[in-house]
């Protein structure tokens, strides 16, 4: 019979949203005209912006002509949009339009790159960190990997690890914790990676809700990163397109590794690997991702970041009123809240579930040294956030918080 | 220094488009107003149906509401996608909505599904087929594979192997011969798959083409199929969708295959790697799916299916005037035209591009048993098949060709 990947027995069962669900539902059961607030879900709450709508009824009203018809977009996408995002996003950094390849989102791109790598490739993970990198690094049957802790006493900043890795997955801002690695804590990964002869693949998916002035917004910012880094760079928070998928990879020219002790240039690799298993992002899409990178879409945007970056420093403000231990909101829009009196994180989970009917995303789903934390997502309104604090501040009794 | 995956020194180059591109550019040179006409490409020659745009537009601006917010995807589709195609493609087929998985293009789930599979699994492709099973299958580090000839003197139809195979990719209707399998035929496949507990992967992608009634639409009509079949549909051919990109595998619950010594269904699998590694296809692109299927967008787009089906009739009727040894363009859009006179893929190729100025696709790109053969694709008009049709009996001596 035929045999399937044994790598799947090692995979977690994805209890974590089915439990927040089965929980969540319970609880209703008992409030059925409560209103449930929920921080869990890392998910836009304001709708595209019309820049974006316009550029989406512009391009499919132009693919029903014979002028504009458009078939299979170009695998590594259009060249307008390649060349926008090198103008709009990497001015000054040396990027060229060439080295974007346009995806349907980070995740595809953070777990497909495993596909250029050896097999015995040590590979290097934050924890706690976006779960997709190592569960599809497990999927693919490789075993050699190193969880870099990055723990309150560091601020949740992780520190180049001692051991040799060949790859490390890096995400700054980081999700779930929120916090952002300065120029100089990133300045520490590439000159480990240069030493080490390793790769860098920097997740920045949330890098345009930096704030922070010594937090660069691209790892190209950095001294020696074109010749070490991969960075991932997504419309999805930036431009609300997570219901649309546009993301983009940059590969630098410069970037090199061994192939069967050969040194080559990894782009034209992540170009085969793209050409043969990827038929490019739809013609739409890319439409409107341009559009977002566009004057009017850019502004229209933009006030859409700051206003879930105004909801995470409300957020803040108020748990730390109450005396809370939280982290992150300055630089993306999450807030990392460590749980009072040692509960555990589905034990807060609980209390906030059931005492305040707030829901919250349980941190241990992002690693271990997620255990004792909440993570609480501020893609949300003022008024919610507001009632949210209310009732942690009225209804609950601080002292069982403390 | 990192090291990358030596599979890739195992894939060939892609020369196939490149020197297409470059041998067309120097012939162009020499015939600068002369009309090229391009029969190489499968991709679509018709505007996007009228249905279709509105509904992309309708989904576009729902999103820019409030109240039509929408952000991720649900990761298999949206239920009433998934649900329309239950009702609409697979009536009385046994085959529910929840084992319909929508994805971003039949290409993504053929490659994806390897990930499933045990690495010392026997894969058995068709020669000549589509290239990227096999391509994804080497880069994956795989090596054990048998490939199934399907000759002239078979009428390109592939037979079960004597040898023993744990998975067996067909596609049928065939690209690039054009030709599909009977309902007979198809019916030995899944006997052999019974008898040695082995899975079919069906590309389907040209199955809105099929006229013949001896040829099924979809595999589930053979008896067994439901417990070794997965079959991969597309709405790129049948609703113009190249450049929008929408797909779908169907995995019935009742396939199972062995996880570690157990037998285990495989769809859970199937959504575990789906939900780690993939994040959906986008709102509009659902919609714009779900319109094709109604009504009105199915009338219009059957009536472009059926225009391309004209032309491979046109197109194969003036070849087979012409004494060319010509097959296809019945259930598929496809022409697959042996050479004259000995002539390799490429030295056709030639003649054609220098003589004629038609651009074919050299069979030889679709493994070893395309040598000899070019492929037409008739996704066209009326006028460029005249047109060609004209050069080939006028301007070019037919003995030249016999």
């Amino acid at each position: 019979m035929a045999k399937l990947n044994p790598s799947f027995s090692k995979l977690k069962s994805e209890y974590l949203f089915s439990t927040i669900e089965r929980k969540l539902s319970d609880v209703k059961k008992n409030f059925t005209s409560t209103r449930f607030l929920n921080f869990s879900i890392g998910d836009i709450a304001l709708p595209l912006a019309p820049a974006i709508v316009k550029a989406l009824c512009d391009a499919a009203e132009e693919m029903g002509t014979k002028q504009g018809l458009q078939g299979y977009p170009p695998t590594f996408g259009y060249p307008f949009l390649r060349a926008a995002i090198a103008e709009q996003e990497y001015r000054g950094l040396c990027i060229e339009s060439d080295e974007i390849y346009i995806s349907d989102g980070i995740n595809s791109d953070a777990v497909n790159i495993l596909d250029l790598l050896h097999p015995a490739s040590q590979v290097g993970f934050l924890s706690p960190t976006y779960p997709a990198y190592l569960n599809s690094y497990l999927m693919s049957g490789r075993k050699k990997s190193l969880l870099i802790p990055c723990t309150e006493e560091q601020g949740f900043i992780p520190e180049p690890p001692k051991e040799h890795c060949d790859v490390l997955y890096l995400c700054t801002p980081n999700n779930p914790t929120g916090v952002a690695m300065t120029r100089s804590q990133l300045q520490a990964f590439v000159t480990y990676a240069l030493e080490h002869e390793a790769l860098l693949f920097i997740d920045s998916a949330y890098s345009c809700f930096v704030t922070s002035p010594d937090v660069p917004k691209s790892i190209y910012e950095i001294p020696g990163a074109h010749t070490c880094a991969i960075e991932w760079k997504s419309f999805s928070k930036s431009h609300g397109f997570t219901g649309l998928r546009c993301a983009y990879s940059v590969i630098p020219k410069t970037l090199k590794a061994r192939l069967q002790g050969k040194k080559v240039a990894i782009h034209p690799l992540w170009e085969k690997r793209q050409a043969i298993k990827f038929n490019g992002v739809a013609y739409p899409i890319q439409k409107a991702a341009y559009a977002g990178l566009m004057p009017e879409g850019r502004a229209q945007t933009e006030k859409q970041v700051r206003t879930y970056l105004s909801c995470a420093r409300q957020f803040k403000k108020g748990l730390l009123d109450l005396e809370q231990r939280c982290y992150g909101g300055v630089d993306a829009p999450y807030l990392w809240w460590k749980t009072p009196k040692e509960m555990s994180a589905w034990q807060f989970f609980d209390f906030l579930l059931e005492q305040c009917h707030l829901i919250a995303m349980p941190g241990i789903g992002f690693g271990p040294h997620g255990e004792g934390y909440v993570r609480l997502s501020t893609f949300s309104s003022e008024e919610e956030i507001s009632l949210a604090l209310d009732r942690l501040t009225t209804k609950v009794s601080p002292c069982i918080l403390l």
